[in-house]
């Protein structure tokens, strides 16, 4: 077999019938990613492949830094062209990792190179690329629109004025671009800057806080500017789900504490985070908001990265402390209470996948088709080998049919390939199922299955 | 391939030649379930379909949950109809999860039927399955006939008076019903109830249990009642491994303690719960009972199901919490007395798959051909990825030979299709085996070691 | 297929192409192993194939006891050919056992033998095997020389005086065999024997050992002593990595505590462990020495056994506590300091793989090609389904193109076919990659790849 050919990780012909007929020409609804909104409200352009791809990107940084590229070609002063020439010869080496993939899915669809991205090739390829960039070129919503994106989630502080948001709102672009809520600066309440983040978050909802009271009512303000713009998810991140109950009254203690200069335990910093969390969830569930909990990873544990280039430079890991009895502790109250949200639980552990598939399990119930859900295989686990894991696992203890699928969960205009290669990848394990006589072989049915997790179920969930 | 065929799951010549030669034909031993032995002595006849299939089963109300079936046809006041329904239109959603292969093979093989179960063919395979059942059609015991079972061992308290299992002993039903000895509820000494309960199990006992060595001389009759009516093996189930060193004079302070009405820490309860497992080893070591351990599950952690349901309403889930080294602990310590028994090892997270292999390993000795087991794919992880994860790991780190094989832990007379679940399974993972070279293709050998895994060891293991 | 043909494990024509053509011939660098370089000095003949082949192998003594044989036909007083019956025996059973491959491979390798080693064919392969060993028989070296091993390095205590080595070393033996640093002793603070280890250690480096520094200063003098002999690497075994952070006069309070007789708590022992650590980190990042960790492992819990054999009896098992914050606070103090040295990380858990890609993909940079690297499948992993997930993680975590590939980890002069078995799924693995079109069909990469994988990149990493 030729290397990603319109056949790409479909092995069978019921798998690529249900690719090509039902998944790949579905719209995409991206309901966890990075993007600047305005980037695309002022639909930027780029000078050279690498503004557009390299240079945002730590997955890659981090398979240069593998190959023992020197960081000046990485993150330093190398000029675009020597960077590209690096990731050029770095590519080839990563056999087996989905940034081979996805690189050459990128350059396939957007510029329409269809060989091996080389040391040798590297010239014809920037060539090619660069012609259809700058600011005559592709810009940002092109990318967008050649995808078939329908929607997409930004992610967005309660500080944010979402000015972008309104441009667009207000604007012509035919993709829906909404905001989405994610408070994790707010609930941060060790790190230095709480204070001052307070601040701008106050100014955003016009409330002076000086109380926790005023916290939760800032929230609700801002809750109310983002549903005005459309939003229908928040998103948290989360060293570790927090669980330490505490009522209202004890979290206001601990929140006038620190803003009075006290230094806070890790305790009082815990129950801190499980009241907020447990507040924002309830009113979450009372808008009929999704919350999404990505949890589990091991932030900035590089320091030189760290100093050098800030959050988001390569330096994360993948944590493993066990997460069951907390998060079953913090769903359960949830449910006594009957405010348990809608919910994705996103681990970056993939050993913690069928905890988390039968912990929701517990939660189902009539209020929503997969009402918790396990969320599509996240970051480290975006790969191949991640994605068929999640999905064996989730079809083995839950409804499949029931799934909301992908996600890109990235900074970058060109990722939308993602998507594709998690459709070719559910349609190679829905097909293997079939031909191995493991299901029926019922055609409409199983395009009706595959356009569910691919679009339709997302479009329900969130109500978009 | 059609679905659901003879050669369901079997992928290649040696596997299906392994299962219809070898494995198909075998009686089975279901030495672990939930099958209430009162049921199998009165007989009992089931209305229809839902009574038999669903009444029971929180598997299928977990899906029906996923789905976004309401409860009221799930647990509620719905019709058995509307119930039957409402899992004719979940089934088709479940794909890739075993409770849609275990549907299929229980309405093929004791029903006839071999379509799907869709919401169109619903009628049909109610009126069709409804015909066989009721007081004139299949009864209890005719699905045990049927399917070939030789013995099962259900799970019993030991307050239990067992007069099923001794109505049973007899009468003239050709398959063996022995009990299994469960003390979970003397165990649990922080739970409610306690107190009451040790005066059920008193009075079966005929001790008055004023202290601890009551309690070990009620146990000690209880286990002579049990062993009479030809108990082999013992069961408990743990949230975790207890591993809190304790002597009996400490243990029976905590005891009186509670007795004396005091509120225990867990610290003490976790030092009586060690005590009281090691002494109840030692003694199935001295009776030549096999002790299983089922370790790991979150239960009840729904609390709207728990209040409405009870127990095992589908509100469980996997626990994630370390092991090895409580295990460890545990088993040295009985080790060092001399009071190991047979033991079979059970957790719900299959990422302690490899753990236990190797734990089991350091205590193979002479006494019995794999002495300890790794217990075959539990609860959430009897799937197929489940079963075959379980089974690459143990033939990777044990003797898969010496294997004891398949058990349902099943409430439903239904569900001995599991074990053919599990044949096809272990055939084509042998199977395959061979077809890739990785063992020599010597049939009376492999026939023996499938013989063996899913018949003949636990004939030997248990001393059945 | 038939058994173990020259196309083992090799699944399609790119695979076979990829093993004969690039992998199959290659020299052999076994960077860890635990072979006795005096063997070697001495060129050591064996009686028998028992005592070549199980006299020192708790692997096989481990499925023996699974199978039931008594320890007297293990370790016991059993004349070598009723062990070496019971072993075959038991092998057969082993079905989907690395050990039956290894054994296998082995036996056709060193003896020629090609069949299958049965009850029934154990006479004939002992006289086989026995023709050719004994003093005019295949001796250490000879298996070596046949193996074409081209350098070794072993596993050494610092208070070894590195006779053999230095004996090698002068001599005309053309494979490499370099000591390796292995101070466990020195570091296990709370095990009897400490203090008299210390005086062997003092003895060997020529320094009284009376305080901390005295300790640091013996270690650079064993150092300096190693690294004349070409030492390259160090290795640690660990429970558990140790992270309680703790500066040399507070490690030195704690080490003059011991000397003086008091008994340490377990986080006193934890800091002296993370001081001393870290420190040595230092040093071998100065020396450009590579660092090994292997941890996880819970060791002799078994103690009957312990007891009658001692060490490395079978009495080990694999732990399953948490890495991954502990690494990640070890790690980035070290790279704060600018002295993390290169390193290779193994755990004894596969479900850390994962965690472990992602840390070690924290902290690469320019300084070396795969700077830290994740080691291979090890010990409990090193089957196929080890090596598959373990490569099958990296290449999707990682750049696969930079891993130093296989060690055998070995007691025996016969387990170099790891390297070939290794090797064997290497070439699978990418070749089917090429085969499903993940990956280009481009021969003289692939080659590359390989070579690297299996030879050349060790070359470079250690500077051999």
């Amino acid at each position: 077999m030729e290397f990603i050919t319109k056949d790409f990780l479909l092995n069978g012909d019921t798998a690529r019938a249900l690719y090509h007929e039902a998944a790949a020409g579905l719209p995409i609804i991206d309901y966890h990613c990075h993007i600047q909104a305005s980037h695309i409200a002022d639909n930027v352009s780029f000078d050279n492949l690498t503004r557009v791809w390299l240079a945002d990107d730590h997955y890659k940084w981090t398979a240069l830094r593998w190959n023992g590229v020197p960081e000046r070609l990485i993150t330093g002063d190398g000029s675009d062209y020597e960077k590209f020439l690096a990731y050029a010869r770095t590519l080839p080496e990563c056999i087996g990792n989905p940034l081979h993939h996805w690189s050459h899915l990128e350059l396939a669809k957007y510029f329409g190179y269809k060989g091996h991205l080389t040391e040798a090739t590297a010239e014809e390829v920037w060539g090619l690329a660069n012609r259809s960039l700058g600011p005559e070129g592709l810009c940002a919503r092109d990318f967008m629109v050649q995808a078939k994106v329908e929607s997409i989630c930004t992610t967005d502080d309660p500080a944010d004025n979402l000015k972008a948001h309104k441009t667009l709102a207000e604007g012509d672009f035919s993709i829906k671009v909404l905001p989405a809520f994610r408070p994790d600066k707010a609930i941060e309440i060790q790190k230095p800057g709480f204070c001052s983040y307070l601040e701008r978050l106050g100014a955003a909802a016009d409330v002076r806080i000086g109380g926790l009271d005023d916290l939760l009512q800032a929230f609700l303000g801002r809750m109310d500017a983002f549903e005005s713009l459309g939003c229908r998810v928040s998103d948290h991140g989360l060293t570790r789900i927090p669980w330490a109950p505490c009522d209202e009254k004890e979290a206001g203690e601990i929140f006038s504490a620190c803003l009075g200069g006290e230094a806070l335990s890790d305790l009082q910093a815990e129950k801190y985070h499980t009241f907020l969390l447990s507040w924002l969830a309830a009113e979450y569930a009372k808008r009929g908001w999704v919350m999404q909990l990505h949890f589990g990873v091991l932030r900035d544990i590089n320091p030189t990265l760290y100093e050098a280039i800030g959050e988001d430079a390569g330096g994360d890991a993948m944590g493993d402390a066990p997460c069951g009895e907390r998060l079953a502790g913090f769903l359960k109250s949830l449910e006594r209470k009957k405010a348990l949200p809608k919910m994705i639980l996103y681990s970056i552990n993939p050993g913690d996948n069928a905890v988390i598939d039968t912990l929701a399990g517990c939660f189902e119930n009539g209020e929503a088709r997969g009402k918790l859900q396990h969320g599509c295989a996240w970051w480290f686990n975006d790969t191949k080998i991640g994605m068929e894991a999640h999905l064996q696992t989730l079809a083995s203890l839950s409804v499949l049919g029931s799934f909301v699928g992908m996600l890109t969960d990235s900074r970058s205009f060109l990722s939308y390939t993602r998507h594709d290669y998690f459709r070719r990848i559910l349609c190679n394990y829905v097909g293997g199922l079939v031909d191995r006589g493991e299901y029926p072989r019922d055609y409409r049915r199983l395009e009706r299955i595959i356009r569910g997790i691919c679009y339709e179920n997302a479009k329900v969930y969130f109500d978009l």
